[in-house]
């Protein structure tokens, strides 16, 4: 079941060499690994979005693909280091910080193992403090996925519910009016991903082409507030204008056709960023011209 | 003929999941695939530069290297999908959007197919409105770098002529002036690469070492008027010093030794970058040491 | 001994096509190769750098790792280039600029022989000028890496001593305090890493916990003068305090947990910034708590 295909993600960048090193030692596992990135531009130490990251991509790789996620604040601490099994079948090795937080979540995770740092890391090599990416994700991923170690000999089982996650806030609908958070953005668009989901937003009964009240909260600031159409698609606006649509993970977005929304109106993301979408009542809303 | 070789290309950058994404559809179609990317650094939108890229490379890459190239402003609209082969025995899977401008003027296409987007998407997955790259692109480049499809079963046939091609403009010779366009940056050195070949610019009948006059407009505003050596390479100029060269495409090309000459004169890229060559006069110019 | 596996480094950036240009050429050579890149994103020219880079990953690839190196502000001046294999069985391309100066100085190299970039460039392809990385040095690295050509036929051999260095200033011990020069930085954490290997820094005495007198000049001016705490990991201190470490390649560091010091106090790389460690005096230091 295991494919030998390793995919690394961490907040290292791709300026220096810190990436390589984790490559190499990966490859001088076993030469036959197929290695690829999903990101090394995680904000750093932003564990929300290496979490989001993950289960953005992970169940588009085949089953018994093992992931390598490395956002790790709390390197040299006693934070646990684990590597799980999804209940989709793929593996993951990660400081257990946080990182887990939406595959636990949304796909579950069916066995957790404790990696002890001090005897699985890369032999003839006195551990780092401050590098566990390189002497022991790399090493304890690349062995799993080169069949070398299995999930069960990597160290003690522990339970599901001790994986460490994030607050997250529940998407909630009210008084006709769905209120939810804004969770990432589609980095290179400045697109607003949401956490409403499209079951959800249907039951505000708005057709595709219809208008949506949306308001958007930091803290208790209104930030904006406009009626956009639900389209399909950004081909069904004109440029420079704003919509409503389905994002590739089937959650409710918020765009500016070939703009930046997120730049537009200096907005993050994050639990204290929330949005409302409800049904404009008019039946022809003017239509939105901002920038 | 195949190779099982892919180079993504694409406007999404790298800092989410979204090329993960594809390059996870590809590895589950078949995971003796050899992924390669081109760039995702394409400014966002820019086909113009998604089609020089492509001519930039793709005859390095072995016949039947199959390019993945989705910048794809027009996604969820009428546009077609297509997938090519060229005269030189590569393939290229893109939206049918001037994208494959350069491809189609300078190497030529042989056949067309176009792909039917409803019925040619990953499977156990519904079609995305916004993400094609994943849902089509990556998956039908896939699926033919596999040799899992032929080209000719891929869709229906159309000519070759029905390709949309953005508008180039061509180099012009008259009265001993060369005119052409700065067509794209190299853009991490700031040098300005026109679309003046060399057989054009000897006709100048210039030799490496004397003086070129080198005027920019764009538009009718006048940007940069001197004369500057046409040198065989960097190292035959001072640091600093500018310079008239020949690129590695075959192409003239204007830039500072070791400086940025785009960020120096603050010149673009595109039609209404307008740069003319001409012999320069008199036997012994004066050396340009701006900036 | 060979492994079929290229490493590349360049300044080039991954913006435009000229890292798949060479990735091209190397595929093109032998498709069984496996092809990584360490960064592309060496400051434009700074072979100082490239040097870095390569010394802190090279022996984490398996031997017979060809890594392929262009940084080349010379390229078209007569410089040479060269292949080189080092005594720990790691082989490199580059040209001979300085791109191997720790790679010499700290591995030590044992063959090294001059390509003749006339007669060893891709075939059916004019050589260019300006783009010796694609034209040259992958395909020569590619060549290696496949066997297709062994490092004793790749051109005359010369002299280990001939390999130009970089100027390099070694630190010093003297009245209980160490100078040493600020090599590098962790790009993405802004930590400064120094030239002060471990087995120096214990002859100060300090223990961890303990308190370090760190001061920082550039050239005459004082930059930095504080005690911090010398810390195992960024763990053991507060968010935000500053701390001595030991980094993943056993030198001494200076950071700010979760921040940037080289961006708080405006800090850079090179010979001219210094960097003195002593022990401090007093038994019980007051926190930084800077910035």
């Amino acid at each position: 079941m295991l494919t030998n295909v390793i995919v690394f993600q961490s907040d290292f960048g791709l300026a220096d060499g810190a990436v390589s090193a984790m490559h190499g030692v990966a490859i001088s596992e076993d030469p036959q690994l197929k290695l690829f990135d999903l990101t090394h531009d995680i904000p750093p130490y932003n564990i929300w979005e290496a979490s989001y990251r993950l289960i953005q991509t992970i169940d588009y790789w085949p089953k018994g693909t093992v992931f390598v996620s490395v956002v790790d604040p709390g390197v040299g601490s006693s934070r646990r280091s684990i590597a799980v099994r999804t209940s989709t079948g793929r593996y993951l090795i990660t400081p257990d910080n946080g990182t887990l937080t939406h595959i636990k979540r949304i796909l579950g995770i069916d066995e957790v193992r404790v990696i002890h740092e001090s005897s699985s890391h890369l032999p003839h090599s006195e551990l780092s403090y401050t590098f566990h990416g390189r002497d022991v994700y790399a090493y304890v991923g690349a062995r799993l996925a080169a069949g070398h170690i299995l999930l069960e000999e990597i160290g003690e089982r522990v339970p599901v519910s001790s994986v460490v996650e994030l607050p997250v806030l529940d998407p909630v609908l009210r008084n006709n009016r769905i209120e939810g958070t804004i969770d990432v953005l589609d980095v290179r668009f400045g697109s607003l991903w949401t956490n409403v989901p499209l079951e959800l937003f249907k039951k505000l009964d708005i057709a595709q082409g219809e208008a949506v009240e949306v308001c958007i909260r930091s803290d208790t600031r209104s930030v904006y507030q406009n009626r956009l159409v639900y389209a399909r698609s950004f081909a069904d606006v004109r440029v420079g204008e704003s919509l409503v649509y389905l994002n590739s993970l089937h959650y409710m977005a918020v765009a500016i056709n070939q703009g930046s929304f997120s730049k537009a109106y200096g907005i993050g993301t994050g639990t204290s960023w929330r949005i409302t979408f409800a049904k404009a009542d008019p039946p022809s809303p003017e239509k939105d011209t901002t920038p």
